[in-house]
């Protein structure tokens, strides 16, 4: 799987994880990771494993047949003409709050404070048609049970980061970020440092967990079945969560 | 500056440019570029060059001294008690739209369509104190420049993204977005392709752009004075404008 090449003092790789098999409620995912990163070459001190949320929900059985539901009143208005009101129902269970919608598009705050489209509901590759996957209860406790299950099969502790695609306010596009984070930190602080030429940087605080998370969708990809990658040379050792990316309400200028 | 190692098929690799001096407005920012790359190896079809919106603004001239600036009273008032209202200013004579405030921070739509704070104006890392950096008037066609003279200089065009670390809604924590794109896909498109068990992907469009911008960010850094990285590995090739990103406004549920 490997070959030979240069690499550059300071450079990061970005490694997919291929090969995984599709995967069901129950299965031990940190051991089809395992085989993964043993079939990129193994993992090493420092990696940060990023996995797509839709795996970890698929092995923690966070998947609805949409059979099984009844659509409220509010759930058939917001789907509109255009939308499944089954799927609005399973949406509205996951929300804490409305922010927008106009319908069939609905963004959700979620019960982790995420806001996101859909409350990250998704129909796309789920367990056949008219099944619905949800976002993990705890992404950050899934992180954190896949880092730890890692550590036991491979010897090595890396970061891991449960990643989406979100869409964002202005901006056209989804990007992948961190919806559950464990070994790393989610933030950098760099208040208080000082840049090249000696000047104090002011209130810069870097999401490197969701920048980890894109970086790994450059090689995951949606359509190619890549659930997963090695983030290999970025130095983001910590006890993070994601859960501190989430903005606190009180200084949210858009809540 | 390379050491021998082994890469997996697929990978994408995020290489840090080093050495470039302190630039000033006029100079030739294509020839450090590629005396760069020429020291992390050489320039490879297909790779993208993302370098800082404040490099490009420098050689471009965008800087404002602050003691040449009469604050208006409206300037006065949002700046408050703890901001500079020459500063204040500056942003504003850089806004089309005040979409929040809260003295002294203030989130505007730039002339471009960009969302973010202070339009963009930074003093850190500027050309000494008393000076701010402001965006660059037109940075999809700064990339295109780039690319055109990095072609010019290597025999390779390379794909161009002139980057900037923004803020997000409802997520602490910047990363870093494409302010100008050349030579890539901006939004990559998955409309109507299949997932891998053969389901249509809906509405997914990806901000690759962003993600690479972001990648970027984890070799490039703030405090360490590396304005420049090359990503490889990314199949992004493509005639696309960090335009392409900017949200329409009538297809915006946020402004």
């Amino acid at each position: 799987m490997t070959q030979r090449s240069l690499t550059v003092p300071g450079e990061v790789r970005v490694i997919p994880l291929v090969g995984l098999p599709e995967l069901e409620a129950g299965d031990d995912l940190g051991v089809h990771l395992a085989a993964a990163c043993d079939r990129a070459g193994g993992l090493e001190e420092g990696d940060v494993v990023v996995v797509a949320q839709k795996a970890v929900s698929k092995v923690e059985g966070r998947i609805v047949a949409l059979e099984e539901i009844e659509p409220s009143a509010r759930s058939i208005e917001l789907a509109g003409d255009e939308g499944d009101a089954r799927q609005m129902e399973v949406i509205l269970r996951e929300t804490a709050e409305v922010v927008r919608s106009r319908p069939p598009l609905v963004i959700s705050e979620t019960p982790h404070g995420f806001v996101c489209a859909s409350a990250g509901v998704d129909a796309s590759n789920a367990k056949g048609p008219g099944t619905v996957i949800l976002l993990p209860l705890d992404p950050d406790a899934s992180a954190a049970r896949l880092r730890g299950r890692l550590a036991e099969l491979t010897g090595i502790s890396p970061g891991v980061v449960v990643s989406d695609s979100f869409g964002r306010a202005w901006r056209q596009g989804t990007t992948d970020v961190a919806l559950g984070v464990a070994g790393i930190v989610a933030l950098r602080d760099l208040r208080g440092t000082t840049d090249s030429r000696g000047y104090e940087l002011r209130s810069t605080m870097i999401a490197v967990a969701d920048e980890i998370a894109g970086a790994a969708e450059l090689v995951m990809g949606k359509a190619n079945g890549v659930p997963a990658a090695i983030v290999r040379g970025v130095d983001a050792s910590g006890d993070g969560r994601a859960a501190d990316i989430v903005m606190p309400r009180e200084r949210d200028l858009f809540r």
